[in-house]
């Protein structure tokens, strides 16, 4: 093998080249991403404009990232990179709650609030009573479960998107099970939104004839015990992007009913089961 | 097929996505991007972390990048991705010349001169006569020729990269060749140095075991009417990184004569012939 680089012996020109005492798991990693990037190049047959263009394009979207805005979670998601990564690592057996995307719009530290409390501070959208249980595979109740719950308002944004709107924790509340595993609280029913498309990944979708809209959905992290971590949404079924999802985040098990009560109390009702894994079980990494 | 995302189907879930209307190129390049991407993810079977670290890299070299500074060309250049794309482009037939990267500091507009004149304005460094001709595949010369050439200086800078320093167009020049196409100039036998390496790719490669240097060099952009454009190096044989440029540009068939002759005039000769191709050339893309 020469030393020197050539189309053909691309690959081994750069894999050959990494220290032998470095990290075992960088160097898989790296060799197989050196791989792929190259076999792109070479089954596209890539020309020096494109390649350009690329550069731009990734110039752009590290620019535009700051402290309140991601630009490359932006393009993994919409290219189906963090929901297949979340996949990869979130494989779970028949039954069991499945996950999806984190999203950036978590916060840490969310209230612990009462059962049947409301998380709608602000009053506005359609209020919707979201009930059900934290179980087991085998149905079992799971006691202790904690549900961090997050969801936008009724204009589509999250609180962190508007700081300037108070009240603070709007949409967002954290409920832990009893002995009975049973939740309950009232929020709104969520509204679709477009994640952020001024920048170059929204510049991207629009070339690709894509929209930029998630369907509505809540967001939920569920932790337990000797149980692994739950991170989904639950989704409205009607939504008109519902199987257009800008982020791909849909799973046909994650759709919930969402039933119009009015009650006097809430207009809506929506009630889901988390179904959790034991953190030793088979069938997940 | 199901509109959803699944593991399984990641890339069909993306790639039917995009509108039927696009640019068809476009439309290539992406499809062919994601299968790429998702396959590297799957056959690495990435963690979440592993996701993390990948984009904050990403963030960083973009965010590193300014007029004077582009990250993403040296992520590019070390990854053997820009000498890829350049082997792609600059198919040629047995004989000619080879093309090489074009790397960042070539500028334009630099003084024509006349043959025999030197580029070396500050006098440092150890001189050297370039000589040669300017020919076809059949070794016919070719007159017109354009050889614009530019090196570092005896630091192992580029003009560019010390602004303050004058005199300016150091080390930089445009020869003509007349009906023999026969060029020869002054300038100096040029060192080693190291790409920028205080930013996100130095510590890609320090974390990789690789050094940041390229082999030296002169870099060429010869141009003829009629015949494809010639954008090459020619490298100093002895060079302790000829057989390691961080950016992989080193061709065998580069590697030119530096002659120690002390005639007087300079220390050093190195002659060498740049062959080039007819554009409607076959081999050539
Ligand atoms: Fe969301
Ligand atoms: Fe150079």
């Amino acid at each position: 093998m020469t030393a020197y680089f050539t189309e053909e012996g691309s690959v081994d020109a750069v894999n050959a080249r990494m220290g032998s005492d470095i990290n075992p798991r960088l160097a898989e990693i790296m060799t197989c991403l050196v791989r792929h990037l190259h076999a792109f190049a070479k089954e596209i047959q890539l020309t020096q404009e494109e390649w350009e263009i690329g550069i731009d394009f990734l110039t752009r979207t590290g620019q535009i990232c700051s402290g309140e805005r991601q630009e490359f979670i932006l393009l993994s998601d919409t290219l189906g990179f963090s929901m297949l990564v979340d996949a990869i690592n979130n494989r779970r057996p028949q039954g069991a709650t499945e996950n999806t995307v984190f999203g950036p719009f978590h916060v840490v530290g969310a209230p612990v609030r009462q059962m049947g409390d409301t998380i709608s501070l602000d009053g506005k959208g359609e209020s919707c009573l979201f009930e059900g249980r934290v179980i087991d595979l085998d149905g079992n109740p799971i006691a202790g479960a904690r549900i961090d719950v997050w969801s936008d308002n009724d204009e589509g944004y999250y609180d962190v998107q508007q700081p300037d709107i108070q009240p603070k924790w709007n949409n967002r509340g954290i409920f832990v099970t009893g002995a009975d595993g049973w939740y309950s609280f009232i929020g709104i029913k969520p509204v679709s939104y477009p994640i952020p498309d001024d920048g170059p990944v929204g510049q991207m979708l629009g070339h690709l004839g894509r929209h930029p809209y998630r369907p509505a959905h809540t967001h939920y992290m569920v932790t337990a015990e000797g149980y692994q971590k739950l991170v989904t949404h639950t989704f409205v079924g009607e939504d008109p992007y519902l199987t257009s999802d800008t982020v791909f985040g849909v799973k046909q098990s994650l759709v919930a009913p969402f039933e119009r009560v009015d009650d006097g109390a809430t207009i809506w009702r929506s009630q889901f089961d988390f179904v959790l894994v034991k953190k030793d079980s088979a069938g997940t990494r």
